[in-house]
């Protein structure tokens, strides 16, 4: 039986531990090939380089492993990967991360990582997104490892479901803690932003974003909940941002603007 | 009354014909605030500036109106204006746009426009996001702005509906050949990528993104299938990514995980 081919990428960077994390469980199911970003990446959402060239290098980042860094955003090595590096081969499974630091509700939309993952699942390609609450590079990732290793088995044998994209968070707790998995909804949220104001060396006012994450109390079906209660959240997603339950109710502004 | 107040932004930046028409119809409407890119920012999806600072500065751009350019990106310059420039009054609506090239189907994952509009709607503001499908610079924006008029009105007038941001495409026809707006589903389409490998002057390597739209036949009920029949696009959006219908079949996965 031809092995399997996985597609690695990751938002943090070839550098960063969780990619490493990983790399090494992905090897143990088919043939690995990384394409990522050349410095960290992270926030940078769904971008795409529309105006700028993008360079491509190999590196001998892993063992035994083909490697690549990009200049460009983890969108943008997907795509590499795929039409450049790959030449259009037929990819299995694309995994994206470990990241470190939570992706978990609407985090989805501001992260690097997931929307790599998100790029895969348009490229047709079943994809898996990884994030660790755990925003130190010293993190632990013995449990995200035991159970990507699980995740991307699975994933190798199954259909995901329409959308093909996992986004799966890991809780930072030791591994004996860990409950299992949950299949879950994106919990709602929101982040409450604030902007640090200060002064340059030339004296030129600056801005520099920071903010709090803010939490209702969640309902047990969502991500939130259960991260928060010792379980590895997996939300399946997808790429259609239609909010149908809006389509019946908007008729109303479509037979007025459309008869005045 | 008091009146409304209403933040416009693009991706396109601020001396992007597009913005221009938007101003002007959201003038009749309300207090306006522009805070725009300072450059263009097509394709930069929800990314936002972590490891940056921010700089704003007041321009004279429009008549009788408040303007800051931003360096940042469109998200970013939502959350600026939110934060910093309206330190928190409220806003009434946000309009995105109108920019210049589609934004229907997949492509409001990759958009600055669509971000910008669905950052505010985060920030719980009402948004629309305004495309006319027309690149150039000389685009002629009639229609567009007869339709913004009845969209910017509706909105300050009524609830959105959950979610409360509109994708709002506009076909590239002569305003007596628009049939109207017609509330939509987001089509389902792809980009078949292709990189344009060259060399720079130092003689390295580059790759540059390109690519083809490709779209079968839609269902009627889609934005495409609107847009290629005279229709003005109208989708009701939302942040949630979650693919609901694969919950239930995933829940096999839950199980099979956790015994293991």
């Amino acid at each position: 039986m031809k092995k399997p081919l996985i597609l690695v990428t990751n938002d943090d960077g070839m550098f960063a531990p969780g990619i490493k994390a990983l790399v090494e469980v992905a090897k143990r199911h088919g043939e690995v090939v990384v394409v990522a970003p050349n410095s960290p990446q992270s926030g940078q959402g769904h971008a795409i380089s529309l105006t700028t060239p993008l360079r491509l290098h190999k590196v001998d980042a892993f063992d035994d492993v083909l490697a690549y860094e990009c200049s460009g955003t983890p969108v943008d090595c997907v795509k590499l990967a795929k039409h450049v590096v790959l030449k259009d081969r037929d990819v299995d499974l694309c995994v994206s991360g470990i990241n470190h630091g939570s992706n978990a509700s609407i985090n989805i939309i501001y992260s690097g990582t997931m929307s790599a993952a998100m790029e895969a699942s348009l490229e047709g390609i079943k994809s898996i997104g990884f994030s660790l609450l755990d925003l130190s590079f010293e993190a632990d990732f013995s449990a995200s490892k035991h159970y990507a290793d699980k995740l991307i088995s699975h994933a190798l044998k199954n259909d995901l479901g329409v959308g093909n994209l996992l986004n799966v968070n890991i809780p930072k707790l030791p591994p004996s803690e860990i409950k299992g998995i949950k299949i879950c909804k994106q919990g709602e949220a929101s982040w409450k932003e604030e902007f640090k104001e200060a002064e340059d060396p030339r004296g030129e006012k600056y801005y520099w974003l920071t903010g709090k994450f803010i939490m209702t109390e969640q309902p047990k079906d969502t991500d939130l909940w259960a991260l928060n209660n010792g379980y590895i959240s997996v939300v399946p997603s997808h790429h259609d941002l239609t909010q149908y339950e809006s389509i019946t109710p908007l008729q109303s502004l479509e037979n007025q603007i459309n008869n005045s």
